[in-house]
């Protein structure tokens, strides 16, 4: 078996060891006889991994005990419309920073969802131009409302490429952020966030689990009129255990939190990414007749790197050489075109260098 | 490596075969060079295997075109609140019957839910007796309303072990089933059924995912105004792959469900499973003055056997004993205690025996 070099943008490459030890364990978890998702989400030997995943993820976030550590379901997406539930009150506004496609959908799913409190939303600054999104606002661009309930952003955009390297000032305004291609690949102060929540499914796990950090205070303001299952409260209260949890994604979240610890923590692994991101931007800049890259050099993101080439029929034929060389993952998104290089936590460097080289070979190539 | 026999409410055990099957391509599946959960839920070998569940589903459960098979998250207790925000119309009503602790679950979410359309939530029937609850409401017990937006029910309550074994009449409105517990062990006409949901952690698969059958009138019928990730429509539109689905959990179901299929069908299913009920109930029986279910015969599960024995001392030596037989998950629910046990579709006969051998020395040892 030969493993592929694999660029997926979500759900991406996990680590070999995290899958390895998954396999090891499938039939018989720590010797209980049976396998992690057969047991009970109420018994010991599930709780000692769930609690752990939760350690882990206090300790590799920096997060101490005014932050609570939750899982939840529906991905992203679904955070998209439990946060204006939650926390717009009666009459009140939440303001949004778009500047990519999860930005936009955020802000539609809100809309949608301030009909529950009569609130609604506000875009304190978007940088569509024609339709596209090439960089983060500038801190002046962004027309925040003092009195917002919160404000919603992307930190890193995953379609278009497009990453936020210091994040906005809110003042008082609770900063609420969509972190799912931008978790836990890199040493981040989390402290002027109310609410961080990452879909595990690009730098930490499988798809069907959503990680939530969150303030205790924010959790505590949010509305009480909503069902249960749509409370942070409630998850907050229960552990996460008020209903079945994706016990099995939350076990492989914490075989890969073990990996990035044993790995030499995550100040090792943001050396890692930021080493793998400057070879693939320094392939594009070195051929930049070739290579173009639509996003400004500095909203470029460290995690998913898109590019154009000369033409589609190039794209194409790049596309099938790498996969001849056993690179998958590589296509843009359908809604975008061209080329995207996703560089998450579990893609090698050696992979990256594989990319590379070919990248310089094709340029010269073609 | 020696299995333990599982008699767990939910996660529950698995079959072996689609166990054997995870771990076998756990790393390498298909011969692409990577785990299946690696895969984009866009590429087409993520497809088959979504497809080819969604295809295992429709034959199963024996329904045609007129009814669309959905795959969602947040466990049957979100859909408590997605059934209400889905289906109440504008200042509409809603009917529940109540014969168990989800049953209240599903209505106390659905009065919260019913703020959306000012729609409200009636108890049609209840059988709720000293906070117990041992059979289903005959039909002349349910005060349907004629109006009703839907009527929503819970086939097998799994804590109390009581099920419907003819579903009641709705008339012309349309009838709801929470079925998680319930779900694909038997042949079942779903005919009657506007809409039926599942957690597969029971009979199919495991938790982290929610099995949606809905007729398709039923789904076009639901609430425009809602945000988009809790429509059943958006999920019927787009093959359930409208955001990222728990790929993992899904590919574990179409191993279970070409288990079943392959073990013989449903109807082998169904036979194996309804001689486990009769051996356990047997066994109660047998031994009426040691072992006592508080259930009606008539509303007897056949999936949950709740019993009880003369002192809650005897209950902990029972665990203990059947502990040591390397029997696990007999432990009655911490609501009401004693003892149950679960007979899903991976739960054998030669394990059912083994139980039924034990208690029957236990009651003459006793």
């Amino acid at each position: 078996m030969e493993r592929v070099i694999n660029f997926n943008a979500g759900p991406a490459a996990l680590p070999l060891a995290a899958l390895e030890r998954a396999r090891e364990e499938l039939l018989d978890f720590a010797d209980t006889g049976m396998s992690v998702m057969e047991h009970s989400h109420r018994g010991k030997d599930y709780e000692r991994v769930h609690n752990e995943a939760i350690a882990l993820l206090r300790e590799l976030a920096g997060v101490g005990a005014d932050t609570e550590v939750l899982f939840l379901q529906g991905g992203a997406s679904q955070q998209f419309a439990q946060i204006p539930l939650n926390f717009l009150p009666d009459g009140g506004s939440a303001d949004y920073i778009v500047h990519g496609a999860w930005g936009e959908k955020a802000v539609s799913e809100a809309q949608a969802a301030a009909k529950w409190s009569g609130g609604k939303v506000r875009v304190a600054a978007t940088t569509v131009r024609d339709n596209q999104y090439t960089r983060v606002p500038n801190a002046d661009e962004i027309k925040l409302d003092a009195k917002a309930a919160y404000l919603h952003m992307t930190s890193n955009e995953t379609i278009h490429g497009v990453q936020f390297h210091r994040f906005p000032d809110a003042g008082e305004v609770p900063l609420v952020c969509d972190m799912s291609s931008d978790f836990l690949w890199r040493k981040t102060d989390l402290s002027p966030f109310s609410l961080v929540y990452a879909g595990a499914q690009k730098n930490v796990g499988p798809s069907g689990i959503v990680i939530v950090l969150a303030k205790k205070d924010f959790v505590a303001s949010g509305r009480k009129d909503l069902p249960k299952i749509f409370q942070y409260r409630t998850y907050a209260e229960n552990n996460s255990l008020y209903n079945t949890p994706p016990t099995f994604a939350i076990y492989l979240v914490r075989n890969v939190l073990l990996w990035i610890k044993e790995s030499g923590g995550l100040a090792r692994i943001e050396e890692q990414n930021r080493q793998k991101a400057a070879l693939v931007y320094g392939a594009i800049d070195a051929h930049s007749s070739f290579y173009t890259s639509p996003v400004d050099k500095e909203s470029r993101s460290t995690m998913n790197v898109v590019f154009r080439l000369p033409s589609e029929e190039l794209e194409t034929r790049f596309l099938a050489e790498a996969k001849k060389l056993r690179m998958v993952g590589l296509k843009g998104h359908r809604s975008v075109g061209g080329i995207r290089v996703s560089l998450y936590n579990a893609v090698s460097l050696a992979w990256t260098s594989t990319l590379v080289d070919f990248m310089h070979d094709f340029a010269k190539r073609a």
